[in-house]
């Protein structure tokens, strides 16, 4: 059997099963008193820090072109930012602050220095802007660009973590969705338009911007369970619902669209903001009277747009108006296998 | 300009450059009192955990079907150790013990999924033998398979560090050089020879052990100048060198070659063991009288295999018994442009 045949849930169950049952604990961790809090399958793992109430937070990311970006779509100093972005985002939705990054490169040995200085530059504002440092990293010969960043974060207070959603919660995000596929989607239909739309849509798609505060905010208003939005937000909720247990329905009418996605795509703006992905912004659920209370203090703007309930584990419906289900379209996607039903 | 014509060298200098030149510190790693003490160039990154005397590692190796492996010389159980492995020495190299592990995969749709359970059967072996965990990951669609591993460490004590040789030092390695690169000449020349030698040497290629307790050995010793052999034991040596803006003489007749190696490669033993890679011993350095004291004590067994002197960092010459200058033949290599001279 072929990992295509598995699909990427089946592959990751899997390994997740592998190492849950033939890895012994980690003796070094514990001579240091690094206790793991938060192991595979959230956005981040999580130790305890040793002395003090802090938190580790380690995570990794990557990028493959032709999988993940073309270079039409992203240029280099775009994909730079991008590819600490989503590593960085991962971080937010624990609640933390992200500390230091190590860069992989694979590269083709005909990749031009000025992108590689390109790709850099865009490593190094994302990484000033959000106070993190590149320490180091690797650089491979590969007949394929890749990225792939690791990064450590360290918080104060508890992660929020995605097996922790109950029937009865809320869910709310905590900004605008779709706005990165929409602006894919505009460059592949008509890479030559410019004007107010197109600079707002693709510069979403090219330079989406971390929740961190964001994250933080929500630890301190004691949310518990959170991801961030990275594969589309159906497709995240449905991987939440997944590690909680749990069913969810979604009120397409309350997905937060941004009026020039819903201006330049009228007819789609609904499925780019359930599919789109890259939109980095945070999901998170809890009872309704908290997240009520959290959505109305958030400074930045969140919205509820569905609930947890009972159910098969990650089933996630789309219902309208009335509370009459519809399809939702394209969900995300699968990594090694056919797009899911 | 293409990075092939600047030579890995090249590119690492001129990315380094920029991220010194332009990166802020890290605000976020200060909040938590993460103050960074080894910075890009080295095995690991390094940085106070906050309280306590501990120190975090943080490290990460990529290998790239056709560039590191072909699945005819390393199958894929093996290829899953030796991913953590490189990882694992070169925390070894700075003294201290691995803790955890994430796991980037880049795999074409059409890998086996026993494939997938032979790779990650190695790295819990390994992991399980070493004390760490592999605490997440991720897993990409690639045309080529590459395997990225993250690592973090922690340690007691002060890091070994590659800018700290100095003129009048010896030269010191911790266990045989060779024996992989003998391995690797044995599976490609003669793929199905079996016997002893076989045995020892594609066991050599196929499952090194990093040296953990052998770093920590050396930083009770107070060694604090060291870095693993992963590229050959002359193309590190002269990075190691090049870092500390040192030349370096290395006696051929001192190098520990083992026995199996020297009677299987009468002719190739000097060379395998300068230039043949992935020995993940370590190389160390310091006064006469202090590397003398460490190597009779060292329980592994260690030798002395050279001298650092003044002249053109990084520059390393390879001497006979009789203290005259011998071609090294090629050692190591580049990731990106022709072989060095």
């Amino acid at each position: 059997m072929q990992i295509k045949d598995l699909g990427e849930f089946g592959v990751i169950d899997l390994l997740t099963r592998m190492v849950v049952d033939q890895r012994a604990s980690s003796s070094n961790g514990k001579t240091f008193s690094l206790d793991l809090s938060v192991d595979t399958g959230d956005d981040t793992a999580a130790w305890s820090a040793g002395a003090k109430a802090v938190t580790d937070l380690f995570t990794t990311d990557t990028m493959v072109e032709g999988v993940h970006f073309t270079r039409e779509t992203t240029p280099w100093e775009d994909l730079g930012w991008k590819s600490l972005a989503s590593n960085i985002s991962d971080v937010a939705s624990m609640g933390g602050l992200p500390t230091y990054a190590l860069v992989t490169l694979g590269l083709p040995p005909e990749t031009e220095v000025l992108d590689l200085e390109s790709l850099y530059k865009g490593m190094l504002q994302i990484s000033n802007e959000y106070g993190l440092a590149i320490v180091g990293g690797d650089m491979v010969r590969s007949p394929v660009v890749f990225i792939t960043v690791a990064l450590t974060g360290a918080m104060q207070g508890q992660p929020m973590i995605r097996t922790s959603a109950r029937p009865g919660d809320l869910v709310a995000v905590t900004g605008h969705l779709g706005s990165s596929g929409g602006g894919l989607k505009l460059m592949l239909e008509n890479p030559s338009e410019r004007g107010e739309a197109a600079d707002f849509l693709m510069r979403s798609h090219r330079r989406p911007r971390p929740a961190v505060t964001v994250g933080q905010s929500l630890v301190e208003s004691e949310i518990t369970t959170a991801m961030d939005v990275s594969d589309g937000m159906a497709d995240d909720l449905s991987k939440l619902c997944r590690a909680s247990g749990v069913s969810a329905k979604i009120f397409a009418d309350r997905l937060p669209v941004h009026p020039i996605l819903k201006n330049r795509f009228p007819h789609d703006s609904v499925d780019l903001a359930l599919g789109g992905g890259e939109d980095y912004v945070l999901l998170f659920t809890g009872s309704p009277s908290k997240v009520n209370h959290v959505v109305s203090g958030l400074t930045g703007g969140a919205a509820v747009v569905g609930e947890i309930t009972d159910g098969e584990p990650g089933k996630v419906t789309v219902v309208d108006a009335q509370g009459i289900e519809i399809p939702a379209g394209n969900r995300g996607w699968d990594h090694f296998g056919p797009a899911q039903a």
